[in-house]
């Protein structure tokens, strides 16, 4: 499923208005070579980046494609407030959508590849009422965009584990199916357990050789105490490099010694963290975490579902939410951003990424004078290529 | 230059899916009748509105159309901390614009219509190093888009007005060339003499029979102090309902029963608040505010300016951010943030807005489910019309 592609035409980043465009060959999925005037071989397709700025791909490593409405007529936002009615607003509803978990996600999978995402990593909610139908969606939009991204599937625990019998057993046999990864859910403010909830968690995670990701929304020290019983195991357990916290509101949401004695402990133990860039939460410390080298990811979260009407598929546009809710105007921090929405999320499912020689030709152009341009432009992707092939032109699959 | 005008097939705010279009009459200016099957009357013209979600046309009641480098090739950001800096960047950057400020204006107003605004107001700097130059820049953009938008111009001392000699000439020769207010910025803690400088600049809009539009950032107590003595002035000059106070960063860094104070003294003297709905200050009670009866607009700030590189002219899309940084995720609370760029912003500048027979026709219909989908969407606009005349369709301006 890889391919040999020439490129003409592109600004690699870091770029700048007066440098001038260069081309890029893949060669065997791979970028081979990145100069002035690249001569095409025979018979390799080569395709006209139109001067834009040069990326590599976008990771999504924080969706929820099980749950979206995108496409399907809007329906105003129904649930109460809290985590709890937020669950139960789901169950209420779910099952009414006018197309099935597969179709949907499919759907929303198409428009975040469209918009440049390559990488991607999935929730699939399992639980007692849904049983693995949600999973089984998911798992079937991966096959239907096979070619096209590097899906992961997260097996989660969205009702928690130990407050409905049988959710342990449906995780396993989530693995069992398919899913890469398994979840957690607020150990300790949801599940009200957090040491069992975590030793269900890790268990399976050593017993199917899998690794890990937990939706960690409980803040301040109760949340501060479950990074550190996330990171106890993964040194019990040699796990380093394979676990996730995604939200990780404790980091801030504590004092400052407190937070930095946190990233040092992430750091230690190659535990990543992945962000969706919240309105109303303090956001992460970003620049701490990539500086004491903590992997850090973006992702979009639910996309227009009954959790939230929020979400669109597109990762430029949550980069630039990211930026903008970090009141980021200097053109070096709108473009960490930017490679926390690219290299930062291929970094948390461990895949090598980047615009280097030999790295996947995982790649998106787009229109933009510079980065930070492109950033605040939003403009539709020019070309999104996976694998050294192109699988989306002008913000349509193709 | 007003029109009449038949827009056929428009879904008006409140709407849901399943209630037909029905067509909207305008008649010399105005909205004469609203229903289903309208006949045209001779000679009118007839607009599809595609079955789109119809609104009160935009109002960007905070802009500053002189700075703005939209449509320019992107610079970077070039300027360091704190808002003296800002200043001086400025300074040293705005006369080597490749265009200049009347035409990067009119370019950027231009936008702003197209995408749906037909009410700003901006601020045009006033200072000693740039005279009136930003001012007229400002005029000529008005000028040049007379009958596509009702617009304001405050002159604005952005550089204080007590720091510089003759500043507080230059403003009240600003108002002499056809400035609409007087503006202010950070009394104490900028100028740092609030007395004075609330003195010079309330003696102008005395002297003139102007309205006034303040800048403040101070925040906390020095901030609340100065909201205090720009409401004793509205009461001794009799001044309610002519006054503004912008971004008004105090209401949201004080404990709450000196918010609740600060909101009341404001819905006394009928002050108005405008925001930007900033990244990272705490955004503004807007719940409180429109409760306790303050007229409470949205605005675009500078637009990739030496300032900032975000904004870009769309209202839609700064009605997603102040909804998006508050959390909103009910459809009554997005919906308020549209009522706050649309309705909100009319009120702010003293003008009738609204869905209602005999309101001015100042509308923008654009694609959308509902009106919370069509903030999610951020779709171009389908329609934008002003003193019911079409002057932009399809995100252009015709």
């Amino acid at each position: 499923m890889t391919g040999d592609l020439l490129i003409r035409s592109v600004r690699p980043w870091p770029n700048s208005l007066d440098v001038p465009a260069v081309d890029v060959l893949c060669t065997d999925g791979l970028v081979a070579s990145i100069g002035a005037d690249v001569d095409a071989p025979p018979g390799v397709p080569v395709v006209d980046g139109a001067g834009g700025v040069l990326l590599p791909s976008f990771a999504d490593v924080h969706a929820h494609l099980d749950s979206t409405r995108l496409g399907l007529p809007f329906r105003p936002h129904s649930a109460g407030a809290g985590l709890g009615e937020l669950i139960d607003n789901d169950r209420r509803n779910w099952r009414s959508a006018e197309r099935g978990v597969a179709e949907r996600a499919t759907h929303t999978l198409g428009l975040t590849i469209a918009a440049g995402a390559t990488i991607v990593r999935s929730h699939a909610q399992v639980d007692v009422d849904s049983g693995l139908d949600k999973l089984e969606g998911v798992l079937a939009a991966r096959e239907a965009h096979a070619g096209r991204a590097t899906v992961q599937v997260v097996a989660f625990p969205q009702c928690g584990i130990l407050r409905e019998k049988g959710t342990a057993d449906l995780l396993e046999a989530a693995l069992r199916a398919g899913a890469d990864l398994v979840g957690g859910l607020d150990p300790a403010g949801y599940d009200r357990d957090p040491v069992r909830h975590l030793d269900v968690v890790f268990g399976l995670a050593e017993k199917h050789q899998r690794g890990v990701d937990v939706h960690l929304h409980d803040a301040g020290s109760l949340g501060a105490f479950q990074v550190e019983l996330i990171c106890e195991r993964v040194a019990a357990l040699d796990m380093r490099g394979k676990v996730t916290i995604s939200h990780a509101f404790a980091l801030s949401s504590v004092d400052a010694e407190r937070q930095r004695e946190l990233v040092d402990l992430l750091a230690e133990h190659d535990v990543a963290v992945t962000t969706v860039a919240p309105g109303v939460r303090e956001p992460l410390p970003l620049r701490q975490l990539r500086w004491a080298g903590v992997r850090l990811g973006l992702g979009q979260d639910g996309m227009r579902d009954y959790w939230s009407p929020y979400g669109n598929g597109d990762m430029l546009d949550r980069a630039w939410q990211l930026a903008y809710r970090n009141g980021f105007r200097q053109d070096a921090l709108v473009e960490m951003c930017v490679d926390i929405a690219t290299r930062g999320g291929a970094a948390v499912v461990g895949r090598p990424h980047g615009l280097t020689e030999g790295s996947p030709a995982d790649l998106v152009v787009v229109p933009g004078d510079t980065v930070t341009a492109a950033v605040m432009d939003r403009a539709p992707r020019t070309l999104v290529v996976h694998g050294g092939r192109v699988v989306a032109a002008g913000g349509e699959l193709v």
